[in-house]
């Protein structure tokens, strides 16, 4: 019986790697892990318990201090705006790279997340990043995780394997994918809005993003058909 | 001008590489770093502070405190007997790795000394990893730290360099060096004792194994002599 761990941030991509490791692994062997880091918007790490539930899969929320001590000023600068970030990969664009990329984040992130599996006797990691949205940051791209999963590897002596479904996928695939699986009804509670904003938004990159990914899989979001029910 | 931080765990071996860095690049550029990751013994941060005044550069601690949430109990029990492990490598035999293990602990510091470091600007990380004394810790194999240089490298596209000064010497070898490189006192303020005393308790794996560098170095150990000098 091989077990899974699925990085969760509560948003899109990673809601969708949920049910691709429910689909792969079976439900009784997925559990899901967030961590709070300090993040802007706690509705994150709502969104990713309610998304678990709804998936019906163990979830915990480990706390990463350290990430605000890190930089000083300049970085807890960075982390305001983190949620735009790799973890909630599902929401942004290279041009806004420069701005939001923290460096070390993701390898931090999954570095502990793989600690977190091997003393659980989890040999599988999934995490939702993906270098076609995101080119611009190195700690999503196919050769890091690579070179990752080899650190971790020798560095625990434990077969352990990162699973990236999403790494060659565009918003509209993975819409198209989250379908398939089954995960449209956890859809409706994630979150992606950049203004922490519920309903979300609407106009900022986050939610124009993930907005086209679902008008050009030429599917209605769950998470907004959601509000428009109780607006109607 | 490069820039080189220090992994200071506040015993033999992480000082003799923060005066190993000195060397290489010149007081004003070293800066040290410790992790408070709710060690038994706070007396290994107290020496990391000390040995860094006495080499006259800065110190920073971070505090990690997730990993007492990484493995729940059996973890915190792990943790419990920390001080024996990687952070601390100037102290450990073979024999009672596999009580003291605590997997991937090595790689989540180095991910976030190398997080800290870009932040900085700093270029090169240094720490105390042996595989002479340590070849059970597979975090501090030479494999591994070079598949790590890797991932980070590649993850946060930047150009750090991680330097293992100590990675094949042993602990007489140790000694010798960081006689040549004026480290000695400082060295008396290191802490290497696992049950946390001082004067250190002289019976543990830990003090015999120093004890068994210096004396095939034909050197007294500073630490002792310190304790010496005041009981006299």
């Amino acid at each position: 019986m091989s077990k899974a761990l699925v990085v969760l941030s509560g948003g899109q991509d990673s809601t969708t790697c949920l049910y691709w490791a429910i689909n792969e692994f079976g439900r009784e062997n997925v559990s899901s892990l967030s961590f709070d880091y300090g993040q802007r918007h706690k509705i994150e790490l709502d969104a990713a318990k309610k998304v678990s539930e709804i998936a019906a899969v163990a979830h915990e929320i480990l706390p990463i201090d350290t990430f605000s001590a890190l930089g000083g000023n300049a970085l807890t600068d960075d982390i305001e705006v983190e949620e735009e970030t790799a973890e909630t990969s599902d929401s942004e664009e290279e041009s806004i790279l420069p701005n939001t990329f923290v460096p070390g984040r993701n390898l931090v992130f999954l570095t502990f997340a793989a600690a977190y599996a091997y003393q659980r006797s989890i040999k599988h990691l999934v995490t939702g990043v993906a270098q076609t949205d995101y080119s611009g940051y190195p700690d999503c791209r196919e050769n890091t995780l690579s070179s990752l999963e080899q650190t971790l590897r020798l560095g625990m002596e434990y077969d352990i394997t990162i699973h990236t479904p999403l790494m060659n996928l565009n918003k509209s695939d993975t819409v198209a994918l989250s379908e398939k699986l089954g995960a449209m009804d956890a859809m409706a509670y994630t979150h992606t809005c950049y203004n922490g904003e519920q309903p979300p938004c609407g106009h900022c990159q986050a939610c124009l993003l993930r907005a086209k990914g679902f008008s050009e899989a030429n599917r209605a979001d769950p998470l907004i058909e959601r509000f428009q029910f109780f607006k109607d």
